[in-house]
């Protein structure tokens, strides 16, 4: 069987790599001309395509499934419901990680499954996992596929479960208690399409949204852009139902509790390590967009931005939903991009001293009931003032929002003419922010022909996320040794300095290596005992996602 | 050795039993008018009183620590800090949960530890862990002694760790992560002066606030009175360091991550059966009470009342940060006792249709930046005004405000008198919420002579906490059998009608029986396995705690 054959689509490893979404056709033309003037380059440099994957799939792994256990399988499931072919086998084990579309490019597919299985219920899963667990035959829960971690790969091959395919439906929306419960693989869009026809909201806007599941969200600790005023996914989830090979997990919806700790939380960004989650269900929002206060401000200095952004959040007088700083290379290039670089305002802020390379712009919304919202937005703007930081509207915010989620579409085409594109992401307190922001630079820096932007969001009040991304020419013929011992840097440079492994992507496979040295032996002792108690035969994303072994 | 020779107190079962806190001394004349027309009491009820446990302790359970682990024990904390009294083993194996009263009162310490430690710090605890592990000594963390679970008995013997006399200071305050460091032992009250004389709050006020340690709230999952702004302990600990057989977890400060789950968050809620929580990093808040917006609202009844807060509470423009609603039980008590019963006021009241036996007292108040903590109270009262409640003034919040952890103190007066008072508490959500309530009050209406104050406190989005208070004389000859009966129907019922096990008490040895049947055996069997990982040889806390075996 092959889910794609009817499509008619052409089943090459670029079709893969590719999101799919007709906004990854171009690069701005803005950030084009940057791009050849940052890095020299010239028309020759963009003549074809750098490592297209443009050959068909072909996996020389055979599914190692066994006659009887794909009969099982398809008892279970429906037959309808199982795929071995080579391009379903590769297209689920890649998620969006720099080096998997690499990988790709390079028409390599490592670590396959040896099916696709899309279970139609709760209870098919059950049947699976009790069955895998005999067999020990690996799964790995697959959503909207927009892991950068490398989570989905299948090194010990086994079973790739779609979730997407039927277990995408609101169970119940229990607007007394204004919570939701909704299937793990109900995408992003669809959740909230659903969710704002019923007046709510669910106020979890990842950069990955499009393509994402809330399955994937939990999964992976996730946040969303207006994490400042909703929180992270953690802070949103009040029950799980979970199939372990332990055994099914269902929490009931209590708001809070003191009977032990909550053993469901463990599930909460375990990466498909223990188990499938099924069901969550989640604190929701009421949905009254035209309550939103928005507003961009600019500052004369990455440090006055922060420390403004900081006494806004220690304030104690309500918190901004989105909430976000670019530094002075992420500024510059938005003034550049925009078309906003040299025109009549620009030059007056220069004359105001809002230099470039210096400069920095902070977006804040603030959310929910209208007079809260216009409340804290003004307190905001008080603190701005105060903080030497200038009002510049509202329209650079909502222009950022209207194309909140197409950077990660820019990267296709970018590796198309041959430049190393990735992002990283750290959390980190107050207290460390500024060397930890200056360390990454600096080591950026040290490489010729590279340039990376950072951006604060997920604004908490003892610290923040930094977002880091950096574009550099690949190195032709060497890319991913290349970019291998470039990204590792990288991350050594964050954890030396104070910074998590990550705040909302995740582990996976791709940081995994780090996870023993920056939490210590005892605690990874400590994450194996649970791993081992929910999964004894390591059947679940087995191979080293986070770096459990 | 005797830590409490040198004091010259009387050494009976009822110094152990009083809180020691000159507030116990008497009984509101209001209050005790009250008891007499409720219970139908005399003067001669009152003669003498009952079961005062003025007899000497005693114990005749030896100390069984052999010579040489003592002379160990020693030489790790010092000799001048082991007590090995009868007294002192006694006083430390006793919380404040109503049976354990009793036991005194009938003269009775069925689970004395062996010896009473008081390390000097955390390379002590470290030591004294490692040495107890190898022998089998099991470890009874103990510190304000204001459980009501029975988390302090030691019916396994071993050793009490007293973490008040050393491990009670802080060790950093950070005003630029706003947050602090401090040791376990630190009292309540200690805590919080420190932390308003540099300006800061800690934000948490459990009843037991004045018998509490930072580590007694975290290992117990507790909550304070204005929860529902500042959080649970949950949302104030951002890290730990804590001492396991398996080792030592320190976790660093991070806003949030997405690294695995979290793991040291089981400790959130282990009540001693895990490790040692030495120190902890919390969030503090800025201390500026003159800023506090206080105001009282009287609803015609209970579900008017219950409806506004889940209002206010959903509105999303802000938070109260005490929400508490008396039920009409509790309404009357208040009234009563304040002397404001039939007064001209009252009687207006009525003609508006505020009967007794029906009208409820909501007390709110905001803290925070000024203009914040009016905003949100001025929207408070909108919605109350909506809801058909009635703003009240300031006066009766603030008079509670004062009183606020004096409640407790009446029971051993009311011991003294024959009458069974206890409380129970869970979490619910909206939904369940008055079909709790109702069910509750009909079980102890069922028992003569009883009767129930219910409030409600810590209010979420998708629920709230209900706080149950009981009176009734006690079955005199038979005060063990006829409490725990009458104890267990009441947990029966509250879980039965979608109640959890506790919000803030904690399970220790009292509620763990209803562990296993409340959250399924999956769950409690993955409880079990981290338990067996940090301490596999069960010396922490041992005998029931949790329900863990």
């Amino acid at each position: 069987m092959n889910y794609y054959k009817s499509t008619g689509m052409d089943l090459t490893y670029r079709e893969i790599l590719k999101w799919g979404d007709k906004r990854e056709e171009g690069v701005d033309p803005h950030m084009m001309k940057l791009i050849r003037e940052k890095f020299g380059l010239t028309d020759a440099d963009f003549r074809e395509k750098h490592l297209p994957g443009s050959q068909p799939v072909k996996l020389d792994k055979p599914s190692l499934l066994k006659p009887g256990q794909l009969i099982f399988l398809k008892s279970i499931a429906g037959s309808e419901n199982i795929l071995t072919d080579d391009f379903s086998r590769a297209k689920y084990s890649y998620g969006k990680f720099y080096a998997e579309l690499l990988d790709l490019r390079l028409n390599l597919v490592p670590d396959p499954p040896d099916a696709v299985v899309s279970p139609r219920n709760h209870d098919d899963i059950v049947r699976i996992v009790e069955f895998c667990n005999e067999e020990r035959i690996p799964i790995i829960p697959v959503g909207g596929q927009s892991s950068v971690t490398g989570a989905l790969r299948a090194p010990n091959g086994g079973i790739a479960l779609d979730m997407t395919k039927y277990l995408n439906k609101i169970v119940r929306l229990n607007t007394v208690n204004k919570t939701v419960t909704v299937q793990a693989g109900m995408s992003g869009p669809a959740f909230e399409e659903e969710l704002n026809r019923h007046g709510y909201t669910c106020g979890h806007f990842p950069q990955s949204f499009e393509y994402s599941t809330v399955g994937g969200w939990i999964a992976a600790r996730g946040a969303g852009q207006a994490s400042t005023g909703y929180g992270k996914i953690e802070d949103m989830v009040v029950a799980l139902k979970v199939v372990t090979p332990a055994g099914v997990i269902e929490t009931k919806e209590f708001p809070r509790t003191a009977q032990g700790w909550d053993i469901f939380r463990v599930f909460i960004g375990s990466e498909g390590t223990l188990g499938i989650i099924t069901e969550a269900t989640l604190n929701m929002h009421i949905y009254r967009p035209q309550n939103t206060a928005s507003a961009s401000f600019i500052f004369r200095s990455f440090e006055q931005a922060v420390e403004a952004m900081r006494k806004m959040i220690q304030s104690e007088y309500g918190k901004p939903h989105l909430f976000r700083i670019s530094d002075p290379d992420e500024t510059d290039i938005a003034f550049r991009t925009s078309g906003f670089d040299n025109t009549f305002s620009d030059k007056l802020l220069k004359m105001l001293g809002f230099m470039p390379g210096k400069r920095c712009l902070m977006f804040v919304t603030v959310e929910g009931e209208k007079d809260y919202a216009k409340f804290v937005m003004g307190k905001i703007k008080h603190t701005a003032g105060k903080g030497k930081g200038m009002y510049i509207g509202r329209s650079p915010v909502r222009k950022w929002l209207e194309q909140r989620y197409t950077s990660a579409y820019m990267r296709d085409p970018l590796m198309d003419m041959g430049i190393m594109a990735d992002t990283l992401e750290t959390a980190v307190t107050w207290e460390s922010l500024l060397r930890l922001c200056s360390a990454a630079q600096a080591y950026v820096r040290k490489r010729p022909r590279a340039f990376m932007m950072i951006y604060i969001s997920h604004v908490y009040e003892n610290g923040a996320n930094l977002y880091f991304t950096f574009l550099t020419p690949m190195e032709k013929g060497n890319e991913m040794k290349d970019f291998t011992a470039f990204h590792r840097g990288l991350v050594d440079t964050i954890l030396e300095n104070g910074g998590s492994i990550s705040h909302h992507h995740g582990v996976g496979r791709v940081l995994a290596p780090w996870m023993e040295g920056h939490l210590g032996k005892t605690s990874m002792a400590a994450l194996g005992a649970v791993k081992r108690h929910f999964d004894p035969n390591n059947i679940m994303n087995p191979g080293g996602t986070l770096g459990l072994q």
